[in-house]
């Protein structure tokens, strides 16, 4: 067995992945399609798909590319059972031809992708699907599904961990937990984000199933139950640190934090060292963090506890993080739960997945959707990513272009807008990195995947390369993604050919 | 087998939960205070434990109580295996004792919960948990996890469902259908949320694998990409007419709505009739929807055909829908997606695990936590909820008592708010049903799991005996849940008792 095909094995048969079979979750028009499809001698009918995003979700200036391990497992493992067949059967809409295409039913196309971690940009193609209209047509739903997903809390993740980072606390060291499991929407959203939290820059979490299947680090030491479990608070702590004499986190707020959870902290702190062990921190999970932070803080330091760590949770994100750090408080490392695991305030990356293009022999004849939204208009032709940086390795633009194009990197290239196109940049001396890699080339997978540190280290990596304006968490600078000039010619064309298209804009009241 | 276990088995064997172990979804605090809990010799100890939230999501006054089936097979599945074990050991923090303890671990515990489909409220138990401590630790995160994103959901669906409920529409009827996969947060909330929605109101769901799973009717017919990948609309509109004589719904705003898409629709229209065939509908999924399809139902109706149906989606919700009705839109039915399978303006629903109560004996000893936020002081001892109706079969409170305690419905009974204590009332002639029912019984199910047409029904049933003004969409009138005089005695001595209580409100900044 190669080597990709080996590391395939290894991550399918992690528990999250191993004899589970998602073939069946499709959208039932998906199926009725394949159907008109197979009815009109068209499912073989070579198409092209792109699957992207309009919109940066949280008002924020990039994302977090991720789902790409999940997506390609479900696509190795499509397979229709004889239960799956037979529930079809009873919705009396298919004939017995289109359930045995069903049981042959494989993955046969190819998958071009954004490695998971690449910092993406609305209107790129994350991937590109070239296969059989019957194949593409059923994966649509459960494709969004898991690269939406995964991609928005990996992206929510970046933009906590980057509201954390900053010159008043320790540039060198992350310090975003991952603590959200009860408030994710069911287990899948709990794990897979997670995973996808870790990817965005999460040191941690507390999720012991994604800890298992995906190699992050655990975290999480105790709750109030355990406090209130014992007779006294004093007991409670003394016998955790009995437990755990190296990894004592003690939570601080059951009662009172500053006249009984820090008072009985500090006690226990002094009775360790005694056994020469030391405490490794408090925990903050309720009341006014910056002020109780400093209270903490000084109360550790004078009684001769400065190194034990105050980690804080409680409702927190992005703005609240940064606004306390602003405020002075004194916290070494947050724990994040709802907001992050369900990426509260946008709770949905809208990702579409748009036919681009049909293939007729060696040609791409391309295909574009009209909308009376111009944002809504889709980027026609079978194309490719390409990300162009500076002298110093700065990213300063991403180009889409058709893929038959070729980017001379030895002349000037101008850019321009492509709406306001009066907007125009000219580029030299710049290196390129093609985005869209190839992933899976007729149903076999090529692409070996990554372990989740790679992927992480790969956000890290690319995010020095983009200016921090980029970065903002509001009204950050909108980064350059522009088409060729070939591909937004095409667009113009096809745009006039549409016979319907120039009167797309006449839909709403007069 | 008996009845309850035959049932069993035949849901634990449904694709969606069988061969799926999720033992290991739970928070490392759950297994660092397991460990401490068996290291200080008090595993065993027998505890209680409510589940409940504090506030009704989106600003609504009521919820539909979810997720008590997926509870259920978690429940009765739970199994460390040694591939788990291994994987605990790996992480150093346990003995090997404890990894026995694991080895062995069953849920021998007992449940008590309201039936999924139950109207519940803020501050009621919905599960109310009994057993080891070792036991009911372990389980928090998953339960939580599972409950509050299935009861979110299904009162998501039943707002939208009320918001499109109206005498201006057909009030015999209900119109709403889910259609949010690519959407949701990855598998699990795609599977379970078309559950909930299902439970909350909807009628059907586009996922297939929900369809499968959990009987629920599945709907939809083509995307935009049908139509793109045809020469012409009117070849794909023949296309599907001809492969779905009976169920052809047409999607007509790919190009243009009432100038392309519903002009070829009608001529559609016609030649299936002269085949003796019915268009059954037309879809719209963008812009002005109450313009669209006002003049969408006029040409359809001035062509002979006003029983095709218009079915409207695109980036709708309660508050759409309704101003769409006010405005006079001709619309039959409603996909609604992304807002109801993400629950978009309120993603998490806030649900708690609360210890309040150990057991000693045959007696309980009530457990308080005290929290410098009033709301967040749980009610302690083991305890019952009880819903009142007049003789009209209304619902006029719910009272929150000790289990010991005896309502005696042949007297009257002076109900008072338990914060504004002033505020009082006294129901008579009333009759009662207890919320909280047998689900297990020392680790044996002894409760037979309802059909979901059944838990749907309940929902309906439910609803009916509430008034109007709880069900408004914001500013809902705040149904009455009351404690018991003995339990708000109980909570207001143990609140003096604690040592630390009166000292609970100095938290903030002086």
């Amino acid at each position: 067995m190669n080597e990709v095909m080996k590391r395939y094995h290894e991550v399918a048969s992690l528990p999250i992945y191993r004899n589970r079979n998602l073939t069946m979750m499709t959208d039932l028009y998906q199926l009725t399609m394949m159907y008109g499809y197979y009815k009109s001698g068209r499912m073989n009918q070579e198409v092209v798909f792109d699957t992207y995003f309009r919109k940066h979700p949280c008002g924020g200036g990039y994302v977090v590319a991720a789902g790409l391990e999940q997506a390609i497992i479900y696509l190795m493992s499509l397979r229709f059972t004889e239960e799956d067949l037979a529930y079809l059967r009873s919705l009396e809409l298919f004939d017995e031809g289109f359930l045995d295409e069903l049981r042959r039913f494989r993955f046969t196309g190819s998958l071009y992708a954004m490695p998971e971690g690449t910092i993406a940009f609305a209107n790129e193609p994350l991937l590109r699907f070239r296969g059989r209209i019957l194949e593409l047509q059923l994966i649509e739903s459960a494709i969004l599904s898991f690269v939406n997903h995964q991609t928005l809390i990996a992206t929510k993740a970046s933009r906590i961990v980057h509201s954390a980072r900053t010159e008043l606390v320790d540039l060198s060291a992350d310090t975003i937990m991952e603590f959200g499991l009860r408030r994710a929407q069911n287990a899948d959203a709990a794990n897979f984000g997670a995973r996808a939290a870790y990817i965005g820059g999460c040191i941690g979490t507390s999720n012991v199933y994604a800890g298992q299947n995906f190699g992050i680090p655990v975290m999480g030491t105790m709750a109030h139950s355990w406090v209130q479990s014992f007779p006294s608070e004093l007991d409670a702590f003394r016998a955790f640190a009995n437990a755990f004499p190296d990894k004592t986190v003690l939570l601080v707020d059951t009662y009172n934090t500053l006249q009984s959870g820090m008072v009985h902290a500090i006690q226990v702190a002094r009775e360790m060292r005694e056994r020469g062990q030391e405490l490794l921190g408090v925990r903050l999970d309720s009341g006014d963090l910056a002020y109780l932070s400093k209270e903490a803080r000084r109360m550790l330091d004078e009684a001769g506890f400065p190194d034990v760590k105050i980690v804080a949770s409680s409702d927190l994100d992005e703005g609240t993080i940064r606004d306390l750090i602003i405020q002075g408080a004194r916290i070494d490392q947050w724990g994040v739960g709802t907001s992050l695991i369900t990426s509260k305030d946008c709770p949905s990356l809208g990702g579409v997945y748009k036919l681009v293009a049909e293939v007729d022999g060696d040609e791409f004849i391309p295909r574009i959707k009209v909308s009376e939204n111009p944002q809504k208009i889709t980027n026609p032709g079978y194309k490719r990513v390409v990300r162009l940086y500076d002298t110093e390795g700065m990213a300063t633009a991403d180009l889409i272009c058709l893929d038959e194009e070729v980017i001379d990197t030895a002349s000037p290239l101008e850019l321009f807008d492509p709406v306001h196109t009066y907007k125009r940049k000219v580029v030299q001396n710049f290196t390129t990195e093609e985005l869209l890699i190839p992933i899976i080339e007729n149903g076999e997978l090529v692409y070996k995947i990554p372990t989740i540190h790679e992927i992480r280290q790969r956000v890290t990596d690319q995010l020095k390369r983009f200016p921090e304006e980029v970065k903002r968490l509001k009204n950050p600078h909108v980064y350059h993604v522009d088409l060729s000039l070939k591909l937004w010619t095409l667009k113009q064309e096809l745009l006039l050919k549409s016979q319907t298209g120039a009167q797309a804009i006449e839909q709403d009241p007069a």
